[in-house]
């Protein structure tokens, strides 16, 4: 089996994480009939894998522009599979974790991990608790207090993954719901 | 009726705005019943007050340096209510809009409104919504997609006011929880 490392992502990454969040949207569109846990998902024709990829609104000129200047916008984990000595095959990504900083008025600097995926095919090996852990150690070095993430409900796999490593689910204990204005409603909202 | 202005936050601000932080979490803790909606609440006595008030854990020297150094982890909106002329008293700080950007892998540079309050008696004369407003500009000013923000669902009030300017409940419409890690798990997430 090939080892997996996980590794700050480079601006030269940008392409090859751009196509695993287009992978993860066209499998999380066709797979997410609400209340019920996907089961024996295979994804999607290639041509209906196609239209809904392009619903991810990102460029890769995006991804380079956004985390890699001044003052980035977020920060990537990328798990990396590096080929076993004397294998043809060269590296590639399986996985990524997205991330940034944000702020509590109550707790002062905090970690939000907006995004994690790993390749189906690597999955069972922990590559996704060690992009959290990664995430954990990053928010402690920077004097985070807490570490915030949204997931969907029909996720069970993932909510009682998060449960298990010790996190809360706010919304389920306190009421916090998620509100957003999309693109339109927002233009309207600023030129009132 | 004084003017009340919203403006950039300033470092000098940081006391003033964090008194208000402190005004607002105590006033949350002892009328937020869950299920209930605050009806008559007056405040707490003072030494409940302190006492809940010191449960913010930031300090003043906190919000100067991640609010205004490089690479800022929050920006700042505030209400300043200005007297009218010939009137004795100053300028004072009557609310807070406190935000940053965030990023989303599906639509890229978002901004997100963590925490906006306004003092009870400068409500109902739209100062809220003029915050609101203003992070809207700001996110199209920035080249942001959407606008997030977290609602506690016995909030009935800041719900309506949000879906009347057309925001989504993406926890209600899709499903979304809020999880976090806390400050010692997330070091023992970090330290496995």
């Amino acid at each position: 089996m090939a080892f997996v490392r996980i590794r700050e992502a480079k601006e030269e990454d940008c392409g090859n994480i751009l196509r695993l969040i287009r992978v993860k949207f066209a499998g999380q569109k066709t797979g997410s009939q609400r209340g019920s846990e996907r089961r024996g998902w295979r994804g999607p024709e290639l041509a209906e894998f196609e239209e809904l990829a392009d619903q991810v609104k990102i460029s890769e000129e995006d991804l380079r522009a956004d985390g890699f200047g001044e003052n980035p916008f977020y920060y990537c984990l990328v798990a990396e599979s590096l080929p076993s000595p004397g294998e043809p095959q060269g590296s590639c990504l399986v996985g990524y974790g997205l991330y940034y900083f944000i702020y509590s008025t109550w707790k002062g600097r905090s970690i939000y991990l907006e995004d994690i995926y790993v390749k189906p095919e690597y999955r069972g090996q922990g590559i996704g608790s060690k992009i959290i852990k990664k995430v954990a150690e990053v928010a402690l070095d920077k004097g985070c207090s807490q570490f915030r993430l949204l997931v969907l409900d029909w996720n069970k796999r993932a909510m009682d993954l998060y449960k298990v490593l010790g996190a809360q689910d706010l919304t389920e204990a306190e009421g916090w719901h998620s509100f957003s204005f999309e693109g339109k409603v927002m233009k309207k909202l600023a030129e009132k």
